[in-house]
């Protein structure tokens, strides 16, 4: 089986844009894929350090997440980076032939660091600590984004670079699996789903403060009475329905009666709040029984365990092609 | 006792500058000091990636300079930077804290990016490493050059955000231990002795090797014949006799006589050729006791040993401040 890598940094909780993005791929990937699932905490501090014992909560809860919507720790490694020092050592090493322009015009880390507004040395690193993650574990398959893919080239070249200088194959190319989804809209109807934004529907969201977000949804402000005609275009209520509700048939008829008038929009609304919760509950039951944070803990331990013997592979040769043995 | 730390790049052999302006001072600071000289083969990765055997071979190298010169390793600890991956997690966290801007700032790395014309991110990261040296052995005192002092500040001025920020006292500041003797200039009279401009006497130099490069040196061009009179100003073999000579009161006389004529340039080099080898002699006759590479190993792993005890004693509950413990 090929080597999957993924994760995500835990600066936030998960969202539905992270269940329809990635989390649901994972879960059908894990039996074709030997995977990885790396909690990025390093990552995540690189603009979240000064405020530690939030990351570390938002790692561990990470773990619940991951286990809630059927990651099967039994089948898949979650790990969590920070307790893997020899990726540190291959990071280190890539910094080497880490040339700042090359860096500096990634597209991907260009746009984050005008976004985020930060201008420190760890989140300027922040691609090459991921090539290492990426190359360490031998990963042939990372799952992204199209956001995403200047970072795999990013890694290949440097791969490929030091490969050819030591004439040497230690380092391995990996591939990008492209997310078929595109990117979520927030419940506010802007571009994306994003903690920062503040409109997401968490996985952990209760039932009821999924219904309180879904009611605040943007609809139609024209359509006051039920038996006027309503609008679905830019309609976020009808957006998320197009995208989540499992019955597609039955919703074309509703949308069709919505724009000819005698459909409330309370009554689109309570459809989506079901659908959703009900997508939501088996990962809320799920999470409920995960209040155990030794077993947590457990889990992130046997992913470090797992991980370590994989990455020492790969990492432990390239230590001694550029470091004296002891 | 205070805690040293000093130490060296291993990218290329010590010479007579290493020996008058450090060496010889450690060798007397080592009974004073809790001493740890760091082999510093990661940062002489930072401008020689693409060479690691050389460095390698320097590093061991270095192990024959440091005792040969007096360095004990029954009292103090010879170690080699990548031998200490806890290093590079402190590296890591002070990186989320270091300002891009403040970084490049830094007058010692200024210059230096300057002349090495190199422009990769490990280059530009090397005052990090240095201050996670310091800190993670809990250095109090760090003998420098006047030249370094800003790495100093650099490192109180991380550890004294971080313990403020965090209201910690876990990295401790150091202090700078100023080298009284100023910079050694090269056998071609040029300001520096460095292995880059191809002008150093090098520790393990034969003496045939010494005579060369003394007899290649610049005295006066208008003193053709003996009996004319010298000058002692720009005279390179007078400069290294002025710092070198163990008898100034004979050497004054010898100046003076110089000067009014009567003696020959070859009289001043060759008592200079005698001065360095008499001072070089027990070096190398040390050094050539030094042919067993598994005893240099044993050195370096027995500083391993003891630093990581040291280290890991600062750097763990900073990992666990910022970081999840598994």
């Amino acid at each position: 089986m090929k080597t999957l890598l993924s994760g995500d940094r835990p600066s936030g909780s998960l969202h539905l844009g992270h269940l329809l993005g990635s989390l649901e791929a994972r879960v059908s990937l894990q039996s074709q894929f030997n995977s990885y699932f790396l909690i990025a905490d390093i990552q995540a501090h690189t603009d979240n350090y000064l405020r530690p014992e939030e990351i570390k909560a938002f790692a561990l809860d990470l773990v619940k997440d991951y286990i809630s919507v059927g990651i099967n720790p039994s089948l898949s490694s979650i790990v969590l980076q920070s307790s893997l020092t020899p990726l540190l050592e291959l990071t280190q090493i890539l910094s080497h032939f880490t040339n700042l322009n090359h860096l500096k015009q990634n597209p991907t880390l260009k746009t984050e660091l005008a976004q985020r507004k930060v201008n420190n040395l760890s989140f300027l690193s922040y691609p090459v600590s991921q090539a290492a993650d990426i190359l360490g574990f031998g990963a042939e398959v990372i799952p992204v984004g199209i956001d995403q893919t200047p970072i795999i080239e990013f890694t290949n070249t440097l791969a490929k670079g030091i490969n050819q200088h030591f004439k040497t194959t230690l380092l391995s190319p990996c591939e990008a699996l492209l997310s078929p989804v595109s990117r979520l809209k927030g419940v506010d109807g802007s571009s994306k789903m994003s903690k920062s934004m503040n409109n997401c529907i968490f996985l952990k969201d209760s039932a009821d403060e999924v219904k309180k977000k879904v009611y605040k949804m943007f609809t139609d402000p024209s359509h006051i009475h039920v038996h006027q005609p309503g609008k679905i275009e830019g309609n976020v209520v009808v957006y998320f329905l197009d995208i989540l509700d499992p019955r597609q048939a039955e919703l074309a008829d509703l949308k069709a009666q919505y724009q000819t008038g005698g459909v409330a929009d309370i009554m689109l609304k309570n459809r989506l709040v079901d659908i959703i919760n009900a997508r939501l509950e088996p990962i809320r039951a799920k999470r409920k029984e995960l209040n155990d944070n030794a077993y947590l803990l457990n889990i992130l331990k046997q992913g470090q365990a797992d991980s370590l013997s994989k990455i020492n592979k790969v990492i432990k040769p390239i230590k001694e092609l550029f470091y004296l043995s002891l």
